[in-house]
């Protein structure tokens, strides 16, 4: 339903849009603004495969300044972004991680680090030295790299481009860090992969609001069941195959295989051991 | 210059909404997609007072289920918000920071979480139990929360909102906890202020490109002729007056008072220092 009210177009279509998102109804009652941006973001999805189709640079360039105009904690502009454009830097990382052959195919990849360097270094130029090595400085730079990084992909949505961001990245910060000749207090938060889609992508079916967003309280009573409900929508829509069950060696098969199964299973063999190693090595205390 | 091509509408119009982010001209050549959206970006603004219209409930779950589009580590999902509606709530909060009478009197205001909890609680159900409460697991949660964050606050800019981050909140991490009862490893990343703009705002211009965004390696070797000529541009477009020079008892007063010199000096006294113990004794050992 589309209405004009007001000079302003009211519309409580995004009952299409909500079901892909989160597998169920939204339920809405009252006007909403029709803004197409809404649901692009709720239709997103992640992208692997990318065209033939090069990213003119003067695009990237744009994208990239709006990416930095996300917020920064403080005004501390704590973020940095390296465009891997050298075909032997790509080919060093893409070997980092040989599972995800995109990383070097790609027609864009980028890396966005928590700098917790700069400040640092402001403050000398400036004779009020700092350290920006605690928890805090760790934390606000790591921060203010999401949220650009974020700003990036809708960015690079809005544009047609479609991205994947590679956090297994940090898994290999040692290489990684040595490969972008980052200083201390540089680290990765994220890589992202960005290019013209080659393919539809699927959409990441998400765990209804019941679970993630919470009314003047954290109230997680309801989890087992919005949970189990989740898992079927997931499954009715995509069931993992048999073969996509994850060490079954340890686990077994499970006679029902949902997304809960799985990312408990992941979650078991915990990633990123090496990175608090990395962090202390390159001038983090992290108190 | 706007022009029609292959259907697409192609334009280089992006210099007055670059201009006005970074203070100098982006100089591109070659054509630009016409996206408005990329415009909005380039000129959004935080805003602090808001009008007293009410934000619709439904469209601040509409906002707030685009948030949750936003990417997510290994698509494990451990971002949580929590809208605070209880006045008694607001209250308590607000009175944490006197100094941001804004956290009290917008018409909304949320936390956003990272959650570190669900994940582990998801174990347990699915009886492959993990620990969840490494610096990994730490860190990825504050990430998915950031990422959800700022997709908040650009949906919200989209349908018309202003939205202010306060994350000073962490450093009353324990009362913040308390008062929105919080679990064990979860912790609040930032509380996003929002509501109809009152005033126009302005728009806080950023560091340029050159200091920002690396070409396959990091490189700051011209960072203190960037940063200073960036600190007349800002200067140029809004002077620090006087009185607003932080701490001149330590430092004096400078004859010339740019952000680098204000961020050098406010840099010097470290926020946060209770923030690794409340993780601490909150289930993480950030090991």
């Amino acid at each position: 339903m589309v209405r004009v009210r007001g000079g302003c177009r009211m519309s409580t279509s995004y009952e299409a849009e909500w079901v892909a998102r989160f597998g169920e109804e939204g339920r809405f009652t009252g006007d909403l603004p029709d803004l197409p941006w809404l649901r692009q973001i709720l239709l997103r999805r992640t992208h692997r495969r990318y065209a033939e189709r090069p990213v003119a640079e003067p695009l990237l360039r744009l994208l990239l300044g709006a990416a930095f105009a996300a917020s920064s904690k403080s005004d501390f502009q704590q973020a940095s972004a390296i465009w891997v454009k050298n075909r032997n830097q790509r080919e060093r990382l893409a070997a980092l991680v040989p599972d995800m052959p995109w990383v070097g195919s790609a027609p864009v990849f980028l890396v966005f680090c928590g700098d917790a360097h700069r400040l640092e270094r402001i403050g000398r130029l400036r004779d009020h030295c700092q350290d920006n090595g605690r928890l805090e400085g760790f934390f606000n730079a790591a921060i203010d790299a999401a949220l650009v990084m974020q700003t990036f992909i809708l960015a690079a949505e809005t544009a047609g481009l479609g991205c994947c961001p590679i956090s297994v990245i940090r898994n290999h910060a040692d290489a990684v860090a040595e490969i972008l000749r980052l200083p201390e207090k540089v680290f990765p938060v994220a890589g992202v992969c960005a290019g013209y889609p080659a393919l539809p992508g699927h959409i990441s079916m998400r765990l209804p609001s019941q679970v993630t967003v919470h009314t003047d309280q954290y109230d997680d009573k309801h989890l087992a069941q919005a949970v189990d409900a989740y898992d079927h929508r997931r499954d009715a829509r995509y069931s993992l195959p048999r073969e996509q069950q994850r060490s079954p060696d340890i686990f077994g098969y499970a006679s029902f295989y949902g997304w809960s199964e799985d990312k408990a299973r992941q979650a078991t063999r915990p990633e990123g051991q090496c990175f608090p190693c990395h962090l202390r090595a390159r001038g983090f205390t992290l108190d």
